[in-house]
């Protein structure tokens, strides 16, 4: 399989930890954001919106990160990343479509380029935009991680809400968002970063990785 | 079961036809989006986040329309709304999540409240952001939409992709955007749109409609 993502990019990192938990192999195609490489005409050919990531199979291109987990999930089932239960999916679905939808859209780098752009926005005006939608999105989802949660975000076992969870937690710390008001979510992502599955999809870690 | 939502959230909007799809009974609970009543305390015991819609189920409260959407397709699987293949499924989640994460979370009530409170945001900016999100989102659908789309978004059955879908013409068309280079869409817009529990689950027509 090619997966075309970006070191820093969210939702590549939720495909690279889901594929990394199921053991499957992989190589790497990077797309700069920073440039626009990924609205070059090569790429837009295989995803026609321009975003990252695109998961390359023996079945064809399969796109957007919720899909492409759930195509992982329905193609390579061990281990499993949805619990058993029709009621127990429908709450990590719920988890992580709390984050990729409600949160990450609001504070992508496209989005805020626009704030800028657009809206005139400073930098203090950007950074409070970030902070208030995590904020929001992570009070309601350490009450359901308090609810559901046990070493991971459901459970004891990693699934599709950790898979979320972790980029979004890498992105609040980056842009410096205080999160003590969320323990269980601390607690729950300290758990899944030992995971050297999960460790080996960090940002830092990937090839085209550019830290400075 | 009890639909809680609001006659014109587009989430809301995608369960109820799902719902009506398949032939499903349900009670609706409006919560005025515009006088805040989904944050009251009764409410977000049941959904934490404070959104709508939230589906009261036998197995539970099941939140946000994605994870709903896959609930009932697990629970009520006739008539499928997802295709038999995991390619074929892929491209349906793919269709919808570009809806659900990339267009609508950027243009709800929320959002454009916040662009206005926090950031000054004209009605013209407003307007300009609404578009600018809907015609990205679009051009790509409706590349996916020739390559995998017949009668309906996907092929010739009514899928997931139609019920975000739907609700996402409703929006552009209420903020008035302009959707003429989108002939596909538009077309599997309007066959949908003619299948009655579609027609039924339209916002004009919910018990809380207030069109004025």
């Amino acid at each position: 399989m090619r997966l075309h993502g970006y070191w820093r990019s969210s939702a590549a990192y939720r495909v690279r930890i889901a594929l990394n938990l199921k053991g499957l192999a992989y190589h790497q195609v990077p797309h700069d954001l920073r440039t626009g490489a990924q609205r070059h005409q090569s790429y837009t050919m295989l995803n026609p919106q321009g975003l990252v990531p695109a998961l390359e199979t023996n079945q064809g291109v399969v796109t957007q990160s919720l899909a492409i987990l759930e195509w992982l999930e329905e193609t390579h089932p061990a281990p499993a990343l949805l619990p058993a239960s029709a009621r127990g999916r429908a709450t990590v679905r719920a988890m992580a479509a709390l984050i990729a939808c409600d949160i990450h859209p609001l504070n992508n780098l496209r989005v805020l380029t626009t704030l800028r752009s657009d809206l005139g926005a400073d930098e203090a005006q950007v950074s409070a935009w970030i902070g208030r939608w995590i904020t929001e999105g992570f009070g309601a989802l350490e009450t359901l991680v308090a609810r559901h949660g046990g070493r991971y975000a459901f459970g004891d076992t990693p699934s599709l809400a950790d898979c979320c969870l972790i980029p979004q937690v890498y992105s609040a710390e980056r842009f410096g968002v205080d999160l003590s008001r969320f323990p269980r979510i601390l607690d729950c992502t300290a758990a899944a970063r030992a995971l050297e599955p999960v460790a080996e999809a960090h940002p830092d870690r990937q090839p085209d990785a550019d830290p400075a």
